[in-house]
This record gives structure tokens, sequence and C-alpha cells, in this order.
């Protein structure tokens, strides 16, 4: 059967998560049915993050089967009409079927936002944590520096996470100031892989160190001992958004 | 009594505007019953610009007088707790007795946002009009080049705008494409006073310009005639944004 890869965008915010699930509306099962419609025929998609209840997504992938083929451009503007608002399949392309939005990614792209401001920002609210106290970006770019690179990250995963290996590798973690919005930080983590909630783990110590609450040698002694209690608290999920999917050869150190 | 100078910032999409209306929920509205509670005796709010049904303000300016003197700390925290997430006074000043936002101002600066790719974004739907439609930059900018100036405006404005002069100054209007976001372009307008709805025609206008429909040869003529049959639609209300609000001596050409 055809075999597709759309790039989906998404304002997770009045969503359970990506994955269907019984306690409320998730993106997959928005694009399943909105899909079903076009194609006349129960679809299944697969994709490539499974986003947390409240997580956002420039550019998640998915991947679907189709009974025959359609043209992409048919496509997306078919699906979109059946999608809400917060929803929209922006790219779809015919694949080798082979494919797979999950086991094909070779890495991901997160961006994690924070609003530095004292008072709350009613135009940054959906989509940024507001951490409500002075943050060093300098302690923070320390932080990711240590926490970049092949590690065991055991301590920076989700209590029911039950992935066997926990070794990843984050090939970039920056922390920056976009010019247009200087009360926003970015923390954009780069990797091959993550472990459940790692990235919302990930950032929240990078903004305990901000704060000064955690130093570098407490980070560097975390990705030692292992032990999630002395890690940052898990950051707010409406903060971070799926910005790219990568897909071809994989790399590694 | 005690007059003080607030900061205001909200998302318009909820709300009927920011004057006081009988229809909806305006944000002056919220910003009373807010303040109200605070100062334990009605208070009255005048804004330094009526933005309609939809439009944001990153810094909209609101003067009230209060019964007595509050910490300026204490009445944006107070009056915050009171407030929906969409609204929050984002800093409080005591002014001298004679300020009114709206007489003071000396001018103010908005920006129309657009989302110029092809399908719509969920990441962008409440605040950019989405064109649809390719746009020529260069076009857009010669369109600003004849707007920007003082000239009778009279083709820019809502049917029912009842100003006897038509004359304004525009200070700046300038076209740019955000560098993190390009599939984004903002016009800002900065002027001295505006009529009713004419940041949303003027940037309907360059938008027409952009889409090859109107010459600058056209749109001269158009300042000329007043004829605002001519003159490009009025742009949605949902991508404007009150940037700034300015105080200070006046200056003109």
């Amino acid at each position: 059967m055809p075999t597709y890869r759309l790039t989906v965008r998404y304002d997770g915010t009045d969503f359970c998560g990506w994955q269907r699930q019984k306690n409320g509306p998730s993106i997959q099962e928005a694009l399943e049915d909105a899909l079903g419609k076009v194609a006349k025929q129960p679809v299944i998609c697969r994709g490539a993050g499974r986003t947390d209840a409240g997580v956002h997504a420039l550019a998640q992938v998915v991947s679907i089967e189709l009974p025959r083929v359609l043209p992409d451009k048919a496509l997306v503007y078919g699906v979109n009409n059946h999608l809400p608002d917060s929803i929209a399949v922006m790219d779809a392309q015919l694949v080798e079927d082979d494919f797979d939005a999950r086991h094909s990614s070779s890495g991901k792209l997160y961006r994690y936002q924070i609003w530095t401001g004292k008072i709350r920002s009613p135009l940054h609210t959906r989509n940024h944590w507001h951490v409500g106290h002075p943050l060093d970006l300098d302690k923070m770019r320390q932080a990711a520096a240590v926490l970049v690179g092949r590690h065991d990250f055991r301590a920076f995963r989700a209590a029911d996470c039950e992935r066997q290996t926990t070794v990843r590798w984050m090939k970039r973690i920056e922390v920056t100031v976009p010019p247009s919005d200087p009360e926003v930080i970015h923390i954009e983590v780069e990797g091959t892989a993550f472990l459940k909630h790692m990235v919302r783990i990930l950032s929240g110590t990078i903004v305990a160190a901000g704060r000064g609450k955690l130093t570098t040698e407490a980070i560097a002694e975390l990705l030692q001992s292992g032990d999630r209690s002395k890690a940052g608290q898990t950051a707010p999920a409406l903060g971070l958004v799926l910005v790219r999917v990568d897909y071809g050869r994989r790399e590694g150190p």
C-alpha cells in the first residue's frame, strides 16, 4: 500500500497528547478521523514522537499507509478540511514502503520555551513556562555544557519510563534568547533518541541551575549517580515544542 | 485622587474589544472588575487605544484614578489575581494627576502580523492573518513608502468613523520578515493618531499591493481621491497588535 510521510503542526493545549487515549482528545485520534474521511476507510497514524498532553509541534512527522495513491495537495487540503484549527498537515510526501516515522528517525530537535518576565504574559501563556524567578543565562549554559554528549540519562526520565537502556546522545543543548523577544529563553535540545519526559527534566534541571539551585558539579554528579530525585523538576509540558524530526544516516559518537 | 498609568497586555481572541459593550466581554470590563475588587470601589479605565474585537496588545496604556495610593507591586499582583490568563497588568506607575492615557498620548506603534505559508499554521492562527497567496515583499515596501508621511487618510477608515479631520501623520510604515520566522511578515505602523480601522485598512492595502492587485500609482491616486472603495480590504482584526503607546512632546511635520 502507498506510504506517506506527513508533516503535522499543532497547538497541543487542548489535547491529551499525541497518542490516542481514553481520557480525552488526542492529536492521533483527530488526525486518524480526518484521514479516514479522506481515504474512506480507517487509517492508522505512526508519529515520530509521542508528545505529552499540552506539548506542541512545529513539525511532527507521521507515517501512514493509504489504500491508493492520492495527489499530495489533495491529501493535504482534504485532511485539513476535517481538522480543527489547532492541527494541520503542512506537507505530505509519497515515500518508500518501509518508511516508519518512528523507527526510521535518526534524531529530533526540541525547543523548550521560557517566559522570564516577573509578571505572567498573556501573549506567552499557551506555550511558555513562566518561571517567575531571575535566571542566570551563564549558569544555564554551563549546565547545558555538562549535559550535552553521550551519557547515561537514567536520572532524567519519568518514573514509569520502561526503557532498558538509558544511555542517550544529546548532540546539542543550546540556551538562547531570541533577539525579537528578549524576555524569552529557549533551550534547544537535539538528540538521536530520548527517554520519557527527558527534555522536560533536562529543561527543569537547566532552569534550576539558572536559579542557582544546582551547581554544574551537582549536575555532573547526577549523571554519575543516576538519582532522579536530585535532578530538576519536570518542566511543564506547555513550554515544549517538537521542532524537527531528522531522517537519514544515523550518526553516533 | 492618585492617578496611575497601567501597562496592560492581552490576547484579544475571546473579547469584543477594549471598550465595554453590551454584546460580550471586553478588556475594559474585565480590568475594571478586577481593579474594583482591589480598590474596593468602582474604578473607571481610560485606554490609550480602543482596540477592536480580536485585536491584541503587548502594551496598551490605561489611566485610572484610585481612592488611595497603593504600592505599585501590590496593585499589579492584586489586580492580576482577579484577571483571566488572557489579560495582565505588566506595570503600574503613579503619575501626575493630569495624565490621561488617551489624550496625553503622542503616538502609537501597531504591528500587523501575516502568516504567508500556503497551509494554515496552527501555531499562528490566533494572531496572524493567513493570506494564502504569494506576497511580493518589494511591492509591499513600495506601497508602504507611498503611504508613509502626512496625508489625508479618508480612504482608510471605517464607514462609521465620525472624525472631522482625516489628515494623519504616519511616521514609519515598515514591512519586515522576522529572522526567526521566515514565513511571517510584519507591517509596523507608527503614527501620532489613527482613524477607525486605519491600520487594518493600511495593512489590507499593502497586502493587496503585495498580491499585485494595487499598483503604487493606484495607491497614490487613492490618497488623492479619498475613495475607500478603491483601497484594500480591512485586514482581519486577529493579526493586529498594539505594540507601544508613546508619551512626551508631540512632534509633527
